[in-house]
């Protein structure tokens, strides 16, 4: 665990980061999240029994377009081009799980990319379900693993 | 708990609903979020016994900026005049506690704004913290309160 | 048919026009167009006879966004706020016919939203299908019918 | 004529398809549309015979716009580094026709962008012209050529 | 001349101020600037004795847009409904004056939307005349006139 | 002094130029205005004496992003990836000085980024100082130094 927050500069002023000096390489990035809402709810998004109505693609949709919004949502972010990215939404019970697999051929990584298009279906299934359970919670949105970078390969314990 | 999801029409299709019958009346919602990380990370932005360095104010200021972009990352929300914002950070041990308090004076409730202000607020976080703390988890997002519009007052019950 | 394009003051400059004098009234507007594409790439699209897929979705999800986004796109368009959007796809032979439905309580019309809105659905359908399709041509992107504001209803005769 | 959509996976699911390991190459397209109005509207958006005004100024600058919109636009697009933009507008009795040409040095095509070029502007004509003729139509917004990528030179055939 | 900053609370951090207490008001504001080049490069913007070029009509464009970019720039700007702009261009020796003037029904004033359309109008001169007059200089960019709200009628002396 | 607008084409519309034959190269640009208000303003901006509060880090940030839009806002720059954005902020007297310096490995240069950056966080100083003094001016927008790109180094005489 390192003592600085690079973000800052010596004074603690925000910068963007020089990432010029970089080489431009392959780099991916998964993150991952839960919709904890409730069986009943979770059976009204896969429609089940039924055609399958819109509810998991507008949020895989809104995914993967709010992955392309992340340096325009977070103030230090660099602009990225961005190779790929698929939102996956698996139910689990009374649960959504949502996993974002982003890559790029760039100077920085896609963390905060993948991390967005979870945050952003997140958001996207919080709307769609709010009339019918305003309590619902998204919960465990945290990097999952990620390749590529001077710091090679990274993936969680659990 | 009701029996569909008010997004989607009769055959499944997303829309927009309409909420040009609603009256425009003063609504306001809290939502709230929790990064998990490790007690020296928070130590590192609330730069303790030090002047005061940007982190937090950054997460702020891209939070507010965020609850703005709601209808642009949502895909059926609706554009809302936005009154007011805050958010604010409270640290908490390991963890930095999100809070956000949005309010409109318009045709349908600012929920959306308020998490969404909470999960761009908790994306800056992780983007600050990412390098000394590639496992930090945002988690617990969700929706606190929410007075005005037809529903009337709706409070989390814990 | 008037005389003058009112975009334009008298010596010919730009401008965005004054509807501060203007009453909010409830308004709405259809437009339309066609994907000319070929039978077998529309049988794609609709997935016909396989669990649907996110084609269809995709198109109407951009489509609805893309009606956000009008007075970002067109620079003398006034910033409304938006009541409801629907986009209507339907196969028809070689075609898909795209409807948009789109109204607001507001001093200005939303046809330039309902147009918006099937333009940024065709280029959606455009980019779904011109890897089996280079020469699919978007046609007839009209209005179809305006209802409120000073000039009452229109409607397309044919 | 190929017999899937590359914008769905194996379970028909929207995603951003991997473009990491193509080559960075020059790619140029060619798009085209036309907006079918009068003669007199036409006339009045050259203002024959009169010191040039805006309007069709504004038309182009927005299809320029708009083509660095694409990727924001169209959910499954790539964000691409744009090298050039040029719309042209052609009076022609009637009508106005409007062809965009995009280059970029990407790992992916521009067509769509040559398409949104000509879209936006469309709309934008559609905005210009909408109180003198609310009948207005937009067609045969389509690819006209295109060359660079693995598939090389594409052209329309008519 | 008042003692705290309203974007900020008691503790100093940044907020977007409640603004729903407050009428709905018509409110106009103008706002100015100066751009300092050379007569040569005044006399290629405005293309004296020639059929009149797209350097203005870009200007006045870009303000126009930028106007209703205000809340997306600036983070503790309310989102407004804008009822009209006009940006003109007034060549001056070896200057250009740029002079927005905005004007909305809403909660709070316009102040900020006519200085946006300023700057970017501004920007956008800069860009158009950068590689024949590196050093041009934007200069008194101010607000110069305001109407409406709680304050009333203000006016620069000078 | 050059006898052309590169922006405009031999006919004088407007379009944006092709860099694809240019090389990918580090380039640098430093910009900087300065915000023309009372020394109480500023002390009010600084805080002497208290815990540093939100205003400048606001600011700050707010130039960071800008810096990020300035191809939304600029209709005929090219979007280019940033490697690198600083946004300083010097209290001198009864004026705040904004510094912005931007770099990146592109075909053009950054000029206008920089510039954007500046009059961007600029607009944000205004909004937060316009309450307290509405006749604040911000004045000499200019280009300091540029680096990188076919004309090499130059800089600002005085």
């Amino acid at each position: 665990m390192a003592g600085t927050l690079t973000h800052l500069d010596d004074d603690g002023r925000a910068r963007m980061i020089d990432v010029g000096g970089k080489p431009e390489t392959r780099r991916e990035a998964v993150a991952r999240g839960r919709m904890v809402t409730t069986a009943e709810v979770v059976r009204l998004l896969v429609a089940d029994g039924l055609p399958k109505a819109d509810a998991l693609a507008t949020v895989r949709v809104a995914g993967i377009a709010g992955a392309k919004r992340t340096s325009d949502l977070i103030p230090l972010c660099h602009p990225l081009p961005i190779d790929s990215v698929t939102v996956d939404l698996r139910p689990e019970g009374d649960s959504v799980v949502v996993e974002a697999r982003v890559s790029t051929t760039g100077r920085t990584g896609v963390e905060m990319e993948a991390l967005t298009a979870v945050a952003v279906a997140g958001l996207t299934l919080h709307d769609m379900i709010k009339a019918v359970d305003p309590g619902a919670t998204m919960t465990d949105v945290q990097l999952v693993e990620k390749t590529g970078g001077k710091r090679g390969h990274w993936t969680r314990d659990a």
